[in-house]
């Protein structure tokens, strides 16, 4: 039922406040999104870290100032549509909140990001394990000593999410990732996490541990909390995100925004 | 000889005034850009336009506002090292130059472009016919009846360039060229001219007629002369863009920008 739902329906669903659930497995097969918003004055600047980051930061949609309405959902208000928001101030967060009107101006840029639920599904499509939806857990995050390229006032290390599967899967999944990269591409890194400066892959820094099998190994894709680690990072009067799992759900569908 | 001077070399010979000719067959196998600077006042709205366009306007260096030096070529200097440039005041071509330095402030913010020499290697390594080059002209550019996406003050239609091939070198230019998303990608059009609104093909909007033989179809890719179109059209005070064939000449390899 809930994997049934038109992402028309679900907005609708969410606008009402008839749904302040995480979107994980609604609307299969839809394009899901992270958002940023923050003011003008810094939108080039956000819009530039992005260009420059653009495996854990790709563009699926930048709202003109003061514009809610996405070019991604025809009809939708970024302001209302997604269920769960955080508020920072001056980079400390404040709160989360179920709606953003009255925090939104004329003058708010509304950035949104591609994020990883569209290749799981073509990975599970595939065959290939996706152990964090096999064990109902968050996906497995972790600050690397990878340094995303600044821009103006924004910085950021690269975040990657960890999906363990078998060597030759992995091969099979940088293929099928490629095709996605407006969902973070192919991966960044795979085998030795400590290569990238991870520590203990069952301390993630952000969601859960997963089980890795010992004829498995650990497959890094950039992550788009990133994002919101940049966002942050430059301690703007007010930022706006989506919180964790409370995505944007467009009205694109996952194969519409593959590269070939 | 030209075709064996490094990127460094190249930009030296410009810098001193040495080489005022077009780049094209120099530094062969090393990227080339368009140029575009504007204001930084319009900076986020052309950034945008060139994110919602990437086919033509693919992305390969922003500088930010008063930054002269590109992170594609350390070392080099944006307002000298280009052959001859063209000023436009007021959406009105003022005249070329040779050296914007004096035109160059605070707030100009720098856009490096995809341009298609790049794929044309690639092709040329596969045994594709590249008739403008066999027939050393320019290539075909057109203006379809397609438009891009506007964002802000800035808009325009969609212009291609056009190369004739055999059906079966079409399928494989297809291929090869999707590996390059950052100059252009894969063609955007085959056959019919008049589907995407061109009447003539042995009148072309930008650049020479060349050859279409019998058994050839032409094929279509996305130009960056829409990106120039695009900073035109918002009729600023100031814009200034590489002259036609007088590109940027980067550090960056033509197989380093590759999607896969």
């Amino acid at each position: 039922m809930r994997k049934h739902l038109s992402p028309f329906q679900l907005r609708e669903l969410i606008r009402s406040g008839e749904w302040r659930a995480p979107t994980t497995g609604v609307a299969s097969g839809y394009v899901q999104a992270n958002l940023v918003m923050l003011p003008r004055e810094e939108a080039f600047h956000f819009l530039l870290f992005c260009v420059r980051n653009s495996r854990p930061c790709p563009i699926l949609d930048v709202l003109e100032p003061g514009r809610a309405e996405p070019r991604i959902a025809p009809g939708a208000d970024i302001r209302t549509d997604l269920p769960r928001y955080r508020v920072f101030e001056k980079g400390e967060l404040r709160g989360e909140v179920e709606d953003v009107r009255d925090l939104f101006n004329e003058g708010t840029v509304s950035f949104l990001l591609g994020c990883s639920f569209s290749f799981e599904n073509a990975l599970l499509a595939a065959g290939i394990p996706v152990r964090n939806i096999e064990e109902e857990k968050n996906v497995s995050m972790y600050i690397t000593n990878r340094s995303c390229v600044p821009a103006g006032p924004f910085s950021a290390p690269l975040v990657v999410s960890m999906r363990p599967m078998k060597p030759e899967e992995a091969v099979r999944a940088s293929q099928i990732t490629t095709r996605f990269h407006l969902t973070h591409g192919a991966p960044i890194h795979l085998g030795d996490p400590e290569q990238i400066g991870i520590k203990d892959l069952d301390r993630p820094d952000f969601g859960d541990p997963v089980t890795v099998k010992p004829d498995e190994i650990p497959v890094f894709w950039a992550c788009g909390v990133t994002s919101q680690l940049a966002a942050v990072s430059a301690q703007l009067p007010l930022v706006i995100t989506h919180a964790p799992g409370h995505m944007f759900v467009s009205d694109l569908k996952d194969e519409e925004m593959t590269l070939f």
